[in-house]
């Protein structure tokens, strides 16, 4: 068995669920007054102050969610939301073409919804937003933007955006910055305050904390309408019952994370550095997507992603066949009702749809050994030869 | 020590946190399609049936959220966009004066941000809609209604609402019924299909599951717009990565508190009983709040809730005094940033702010005892006389 899909979600850190059962076993809502309401509130700000630290953020700039996909929708929905309140004008929202689905179809939604005006950021064939672009935008549309949205790293092919060059050009137009940090986190340095960004998403289980949690840090000053109505908990910009137990597994985790972060990613990125090697050997027209410098550079490329094309395969068959020899790993696409889609990150990148479609990620972690690798290696030149064969005798064409 | 605050939340199930700490061992996100992936997924749709068994709905009728208040927003604000993107004309949502904020504060925010028209329903001295009322709004405004909502229980008072009499009124008139069900469930029967509500709230950490986890239950055929928009995950109704261990431990409190819902409460009404006939002794002149009828009925009140007002005392100032001896309660008032103010659901019942602001709620829940009776009573006599002497001495004019 080897896990090779930590991109998707990574095993809970032993350190994080001892937290989460000490504080489950206590009662108490932070929202009341009386000592276990206070007990519970007590752990809630420490952990806020931790996740702070570890993250270069205040800790009243820290909203916690229910997890990434609430942090991008408030982000990108509240800040449009607030913003076009205080000025009709600003109608347009800004996001690159590789975004998480969160996103994206947040973006989609305020269009269709809200009528919002669209602006796309292309990528190279890295899959990498050039500042000039986000520029050119600003420049056309200065007075028109409502929010800028650009993630910090992507899920499929783990190319990291030049980010600090991104925010201070929306800072430069006063112009709100999110970014979508959910897959840096732990993986690369991430600091809120020298990134220059405005609003920055985070979750827990992409980090070794639980799923369910999460936090979208936001500037002091960043106007954004809520998503959640109600009890008002987190700076009223978000209500629900603040998960006392799940905060504070996630604050364990965020800060073992960045901690560990520097060695963590001298190991994995040497392990995943040697996965790539091996597939290529094992594969030699494969093709590796996302940014080629895999030397450690963490302003490239994430250390524990890898992503293939496998020429003549379909995805979710090698994915399948290698599921069977118990290895777990992802296609790029998001499959919804039985029907695959080729990646919308790898069509962006240039990639045809053959491409898009004979694709594979492996994600390496935390928990993930040489063993890992092995087995890959070991059952993946098989898998492909087995694809190609179903796939060459479904398209005779 | 005693909790008297179990309507805030309640301690959760042994089973509860067993079941979540087996499943957080486990890696794997639903929507992944290999087999850790679907060994989640299994647990996930599981649970699903478990809850739909438990509450009378179909499996496809539960849709997973992060809680109450999100469920609350997801109803109120979905099913408004909703129908009103089929028909601008239905631009009005009626709800009841004793809503929870998460309700209120989005007919508020759809009012304000979205032009909705609003109609609140009254209720009486006890904070019951009458039936009536609400067919007397219907057959006003029939074509302009979006979508009705009125809560299962009271939060405050624990009054039960004639939920199948107000579902009927909405469904004979083809409007879609919400119900927050979240102080309900558990408590006494609550059956989605039986009820005839369109949608149902429903949370865990008000029946032993933990926090940040809840359901919307939703009929198949009621439209309703995402408030959070990404994979898909919920019938496309809801996105974001599927807790799985959150999910398994809320499926478990759901049948666990079902399954335990009439002994738990001749048990916990026979506890609460006594607890009101004591504190009218120890404090002849408490009034009681909400429902009198406290014979077990379960259309009248929540077996657990006791709610008084204590003339000449401040609520907050009680609370305190009673916390200081190990005693948690709560006020009926929601306090944000140091301003206290008086219950929306007191002053909806008829009373006056000095009543509103003289209030305290003690709920009991699974692990109630005598003895926290026991110790309330102990401890109430002085903490009013203190009370009252600390607001005398404060508002001597």
């Amino acid at each position: 068995m080897a896990y090779l899909d930590h991109a998707a979600t990574t095993p809970m850190l032993a350190e994080a669920l001892e937290t989460y059962v000490a504080a489950a076993r206590d009662v108490g809502n932070p929202s009341s007054l009386h000592a276990a309401g206070r007990n519970a509130r007590r752990l809630v700000e420490e952990s806020r102050e931790r996740i702070a630290a570890a993250l270069g953020a205040r800790p009243s700039e820290v909203v916690f969610t229910s997890g990434g996909t609430e942090s991008d929708n408030l982000a990108v929905k509240g800040i449009f939301w607030a913003r076009r309140s205080a000025s009709l004008n600003r109608n347009r929202v800004v996001a690159s073409a590789v975004e998480h689905h969160a996103v994206l179809d947040a973006v989609d939604w305020l269009a269709a919804h809200e009528g919002a005006a669209v602006s796309t950021l292309p990528v190279d064939a890295a899959g990498r937003v050039a500042p000039d672009r986000l520029a050119e935008v600003l420049d056309r549309y200065r007075d028109e933007i409502a929010v800028v949205s650009v993630q910090w790293a992507n899920n499929e092919v783990g190319t990291v955006q030049p980010i600090a060059a991104l925010a201070r050009i929306a800072a430069d137009a006063g112009i709100p910055f999110h970014t979508d940090a959910v897959q840096a986190a732990g993986q690369i340095p991430v600091d809120f305050a020298a990134s220059g960004a405005a609003a920055l998403t985070v979750t827990g289980h992409k980090l070794g904390g639980p799923v369910g949690v999460g936090a979208l840090l936001l500037g002091r000053d960043v106007a954004c309408t809520p998503l959640l109505h109600g009890g008002g908990q987190e700076r009223d910009v978000r209500s629900g019952t603040l998960d006392t137990a799940g905060v504070a597994a996630f604050a364990v985790a965020v800060e073992i994370a960045v901690k560990s972060q520097q060695e963590y990613a001298t190991r994995v990125g040497t392990l995943r550095d040697d996965l790539v090697a091996r597939v290529r050997r094992a594969v030699p027209d494969a093709i590796l997507n996302g940014d080629p410098d895999l030397n450690g550079d963490p302003a490239a490329r994430l250390p524990g992603n890898a992503h293939f094309s496998f020429p003549g395969c379909e995805g979710d068959a090698l994915l399948l066949l290698l599921d069977a020899q118990g290895l777990s790993c992802s296609t790029g696409s998001a499959c919804s009702a039985g029907v695959a889609q080729p990646s919308h990150v790898l069509l962006a990148m240039g990639a045809d749809d053959d491409r898009a479609r004979s694709s594979l990620r492996f994600t390496l972690g935390h928990t993930s050994t040489a063993a890992d690798v092995d087995d890959l290696i070991a059952a993946l030149p098989g898998a492909v030869e087995r694809a190609r064969r179903a796939t060459a005798w479904k398209t005779p064409r």
